[in-house]
């Protein structure tokens, strides 16, 4: 396990191989440097000035983002988002404004077109709510169009949701979006891998949707068209084992054919949160994070919850004293475990598995 | 084989086995009389006056059709629609106003909400239209909205159409779609298992639907809601082993659901009548009728079709003498069997598999 500081100076040799990088860090030999994964990784030999001057820009980056409160958290620690972690090719470095610890909760992404119809946003935006108000964080990028309504409809619902940027965390693209970006990191994460003060490259956005793919349980695609970028976030969540989930749309604008290519392809249809949250029970996936070393018997809402009883969230909040949003992602992470099952009337059961 | 006579009074023994009559009928010995099919299939004994009975009424309502133009096509004619022979359970006769020779060519049913949207009227019709301009003939159900749409779609892009009343086809229902009626009739058929003089009932509705399936190659649903009858036309189209398709619309009304269940459940998606040709091409049924009896080398289309050539609609209009629009229902017909291929620029070319 790498320091911080020598994970951030890893994360600045561009040129190096990437792949090679994790393949060492993966093996998880104790005691690993930046000089012996560089040496193990490089394909000929390096300057021996290389390590230096990595480590001088580390200490910079880092020393600019503890001014700026944004923290960073490297690939292997116990805050790296778990779904994360184990994708082909995941950021060595995560740049976070707000609670890491969001993404506890189950996560589902929702993407699509920056230049969506009132339709597109209305969908996405009440997607996002209902998701939210049943205990997901939800996903985006923080574009115009179907990304922003998404973030905005999670956090109307008084949800949590993530905003993954093609630039710093503190550079906000679209310039707009700088009220929107605040609101996120109140109560969920903005993050990225590019160093604080990095501009938007064109490039940066394709990178980009792997993370917003890597992040989630399930990716649903909003209003797009034939050649939308939102495809390539649903090509990476096929390549990384997530759900790919579409909202059908009208056949005569030809603003939907990406989303009806998908639906073609298997990807399921969603008609509401309800679809999404089906999918997810269905799937294989299950949550994230630490959530993932298994709800213990000594979790405090796991032994209010007996056997043959069922809660509603309000009882449960006086008996755990979390909040009803706290108390939502919890059981709803503990329902995809198959922990707990939601019964009628909004209230929760301890299901048949035990852990 | 009956006498239409025959077959006409068979088909009044409403207290009657269908299912039983249409077994002799199927075992197709030779010199069948009413008496003989009435006297296999009862299960107990008939009053000696029945076929008697039976034949007067047939004769009264042979000779009422005769004085309207109307055709009595029985079970097993030559004349009758040669996709709907088979189903389990076909009309014993059919009563047509128009064209019988016009399911000859593919045929598609387009069924949906009675109470549609403009995007669904609008997407029916486009669909119609596009279906009949390539040379199929669609199907429908002459109702309020979906329906009708497809049936002027189809009118409107110079092509042909078919409406399955629940009533007589001298009976209009809605009424005020008398002169849709006559303008299907003018080019198409207009068909019904009913008597004519029958006036619309409730039950008649639903046994309709198994003949609109069972006339088409495919059925495609246009905005059903999670409850409408145009889904007991794609149960039956399923029974038939008939291609179901249906068109996905907006999430937020509801009024899509119906659709959005069937892709779940298998449906492919329509976008465009290209989606429906596509899915026509890579079934395994094949366009009806007389077509099926192999299309002859002596066939004037095809002896003019020369391999390695590939020819316009014109220059075959002017060397067969056909129509534009009888050529395009015979090529397509011609595709869907293998035996021409559309290439680029609407040019058509001899396909690999002879006949």
């Amino acid at each position: 396990m790498l320091t911080l500081d020598d994970a951030v100076a890893l994360s600045f040799w561009y040129g190096g191989p990437r792949l090679k990088v994790l393949e060492r860090l993966r093996c998880g030999e104790p005691d690993q440097t930046l000089e012996s994964v560089i040496d193990a990784a490089a394909d000929t030999p390096t300057p021996a000035a290389l390590p230096g001057q990595l480590r001088r820009r580390a200490a910079s980056a880092l020393a600019s983002a503890g001014r700026l409160g944004i923290a960073a958290v490297p690939w292997g620690d116990a805050s790296y988002p778990a779904l994360l972690a184990p994708i082909p090719d995941p950021p060595l470095v995560l740049w976070m404004r707000g609670d890491a610890a969001a993404f506890d909760q189950p996560s589902v992404a929702i993407v699509g077109s920056r230049a969506a119809t009132a339709y597109g946003l209305e969908a996405a935006s009440r997607l996002a709510g209902d998701l939210a108000a049943a205990g997901a964080i939800v996903v985006s990028g923080l574009a115009r169009g179907v990304d922003s309504a998404a973030h905005r409809g999670a956090l109307a619902a008084g949800g949590r949701t993530a905003a993954v940027l093609g630039s710093g965390v503190d550079v906000v693209y679209p310039p707009e979006h700088g009220g929107l970006c605040e609101a996120v990191a109140v109560s969920g994460v903005v993050l990225s891998e590019w160093r604080p003060g990095t501009a938007p490259r064109a490039f940066h956005f394709p990178a980009r949707n792997r993370i917003i793919s890597g992040l989630s349980l399930a990716v649903v695609v909003v209003e797009a068209a034939e050649k939308s970028g939102s495809l390539i976030t649903a090509g990476c969540a096929l390549e990384q084992g997530r759900a790919v989930m579409a909202v059908p749309g009208n056949i005569l604008s030809g603003r939907h054919r990406g989303c009806h290519a998908l639906i073609r392809d298997g990807a399921a249809v969603v008609e509401s949160a309800e679809d999404v949250l089906a999918e997810l029970r269905s799937s294989s996936l299950r949550p994230a994070a630490r959530m993932d070393q298994a709800p213990a018997l000594s979790d405090p809402l796991l032994s209010c919850l007996h056997p043959g009883e069922s809660y509603d969230v309000e009882s449960l909040g006086r008996e755990t004293g979390l909040t009803a949003g706290q108390l939502l992602a919890k059981l709803l992470g503990l329902e995809l475990q198959g922990v707990v099952r939601r019964v009628d009337g909004g209230r929760f059961v301890r299901a048949g598995r035990t852990c």
